[in-house]
């Protein structure tokens, strides 16, 4: 399993007229969490599209246990818990500042060659990295 | 089963670089359609909230199958397809105006007593009235 | 001078939790007012973009008098009160179903011609049409 | 005059279908470069909530030099450079990676007690923190 750890500041942007995050916030949050997790394994996201490899979104869920509060520091954990294939599933869990788990879900994202449209199976740079973590 | 049915324009604040919809806007167009399902049902959210009862999602899934694009006209139809007891699932589908089908998901949310931060029963005139359809 | 009406409800993710519509929301509203100004007007802003030409925002300010509430029903009026150049500007004002003036302001932007990145004058066609109006 | 410093990436979710940083993003981002400026100053926006201050936008203006693309690392210069009264007016500067700057803008917020709902004049604490500065 790759664990990646990334701290987040919920804003007023965020907030909502019942004093909590927004729930459609977390879909925002989790992308820095995936993307923080691939540029750390040395593959950042935009070197990837730049390259000509699309990642969208094809499946995301989230449950939510606790709301997050106006200017609380948030922290994102990320996995990868399987190897990817020509999808890559991450897992998250947002925690507050008293480690109280606030949300977990997951996304399945797909690459996607940008010349063709199609499908394609993840770069073989990034599969041989996550082996030695999965 | 209840059934409504609500139109949506895709705006520029919710394209991303790939040139779709982001993946996160949708569940604001989930609340939109929801929102609406429940005002033509006779229970404007609002007035639920005034009258002391919060209605906090408490899990959403959604699964992406074509992306929306810049201007788009869609068609979000939302289901309430079970009667609700402190809990209510909402099931969404959206549309393209070629009548594709973009993506399809359910969110739940919670009756929650504003005063005692406690769950609580559907209000019974939602129940009674939702019953006519389920 | 040109002027167009459109409504919008405040939704649940634009509130903060000052209960208000929060501040930065309206940018996006005022993108509603003119895209929707320039389709009555016969120039869908895709059509544009389609044919090579974008229209990115150089000059954006608002004065804020009054607070949009949860579902609120708003009308922003769009005015185009100047022939454009390369530039075109549009003043917008947004009122609440009581018809209390809540915000006003007005945004700039250029003509630019995708292919060479450069500035570029208004379309003949966009012009003459307003001429019947300025 | 006070200034502050603040870094902030550009994600995939500010992005729009131009690959620019979407123009109404940038309240946010304001946001952060002030919210972070008063808590380095010692008065979380928070805190003064907690204390019964409000501090709303009445006045927002910004002009765009150039855009920000996704994955910038983007710097937020936020500077105080009047003594607050009833209004606090913070300027701003965006700038990216190559130093160049994107951006430039002030909100002006007033202090507004919040049980009477009338405007109070700035605490005098941080009033006399400012001075040191100003």
């Amino acid at each position: 399993m790759y664990k990646h750890q990334q701290s987040l500041r919920v804003r007023y942007a965020h907030t909502d007229r019942m004093g909590y995050c927004y729930y459609g916030n977390y879909a925002q949050f989790y992308e820095i969490g995936r993307v923080e997790a691939l540029r750390e394994l040395g593959f950042p996201y935009k070197s990837m599209e730049d390259s000509g490899i699309l990642l969208p979104v094809v499946d995301f869920n989230i449950k939510y246990l606790a709301p997050a509060y106006y200017d609380d520091s948030l922290t994102i954990n990320t996995y990868i818990k399987e190897l990817p294939t020509a999808r890559i599933k991450f897992d998250y869990e947002i925690f507050n500042d008293s480690k109280e788990k606030l949300n977990f879900g997951a996304t399945t994202l797909v690459f996607i060659n940008e010349d063709s449209g199609k499908p394609m199976k993840c770069p073989l740079e990034l599969f041989e990295k996550l082996k030695v973590y999965i």
